[in-house]
């Protein structure tokens, strides 16, 4: 299938975005990029924040892709559904050269001067928290976590500390920080 | 004491980088602030990266001497010197608006393209670990941790999922992230 001229800016938006963040992110290094001439450009999007924010919409797209495989798969129990989503996250980093969460990267750079991508950032965060969450809690009605957690609490903090981990293994290149994370949360969250 | 330009320039280059990052600080802008001219700050910094760098130096001075108040402190146990520690670097990001830490921002923000930062960033997240770890050792000689501990692991995902808590204060400017981030630490770290 051929993408159209919308979806191939949006999909090269992600991987330059990923590494150049924002302020960095030439549209005419993109348009080179894509071969798309800039009037075709400014047809689909009104401005670079308008694309860049656009490029968030897509990415969320593709996360809760992953969230709809990974936590409607019955065969596992809800705790290793949830840990099964950072894998695959982990997974996609891993073909991406380690280079973090587009999320993250865009809510710092970009949420101390922007209110447009500080409130699209922080409503991702919690989108992806609820549909966490609503498995945490799942765990708790099955006796996999003690009664008394606080489900969207520790979805909260999960996604949290999973993008502290995540700048770590950006700075590093390497998925190691991703796995500690995880191990530390799982060993104790139903401790 | 009157800050000599050299010194007046680094400390509104941490504020000034803290919110708007490092591609959208305007060194003409930061020279209006300062009432500096433009030759001067071209004697005293190379470029824009040389001067961010030197940010990131005096940014991690006073790290470090947080670091020496809060982990030489002799009437707390290690575990509660750690603790102490970070909730000093909360009550100054409350100072601060809670916009997060400089380390976390320009690390997202540069270190897709910037071999230079990446480095320094890297560097400066295991300088704090490598820190915490020291006492995160005593912790276990006490016999506050468990003696299979391994401290120098423990420090760094301390120092990541920190992150990842300052991200996300950032964005709600709200501390209640970095606190249930270091409770459940210090529940679990013990367990």
């Amino acid at each position: 299938m051929v993408l159209d001229t919308r979806q191939l800016l949006l999909q090269r938006g992600i991987a330059m975005l990923l590494r150049h963040g924002y302020n960095d992110l030439g549209i005419a290094a993109l348009l080179e990029e894509t071969q798309i001439p800039k009037g075709s450009f400014y047809h689909h999007f009104e401005s670079k924040e308008d694309f860049g924010l656009q490029v968030v919409d897509l990415y969320m797209k593709e996360v809760h892709g992953g969230l709809d495989q990974c936590l409607r798969d019955a065969k596992r129990s809800p705790l290793q559904r949830v840990r099964h989503f950072f894998e695959m996250s982990e997974e996609k980093y891993r073909t991406e050269g380690y280079l973090g969460c587009l999320l993250g990267g865009l809510g710092q750079e970009l949420s101390g001067v922007s209110q447009a991508f500080r409130r699209k950032v922080e409503q991702c965060f919690n989108e992806i928290a609820r549909r966490i969450a609503v498995c945490l809690r799942e765990a708790i009605d099955q006796g996999a976590l003690p009664k008394e957690t606080d489900p969207d609490k520790m979805a909260e903090l999960l996604v949290n500390c999973w993008e502290g981990a995540a700048l770590r293994s950006r700075l590093r290149r390497d998925p190691a920080p991703l796995r500690e994370m995880l191990d530390f949360y799982f060993r104790n969250v139903a401790a």
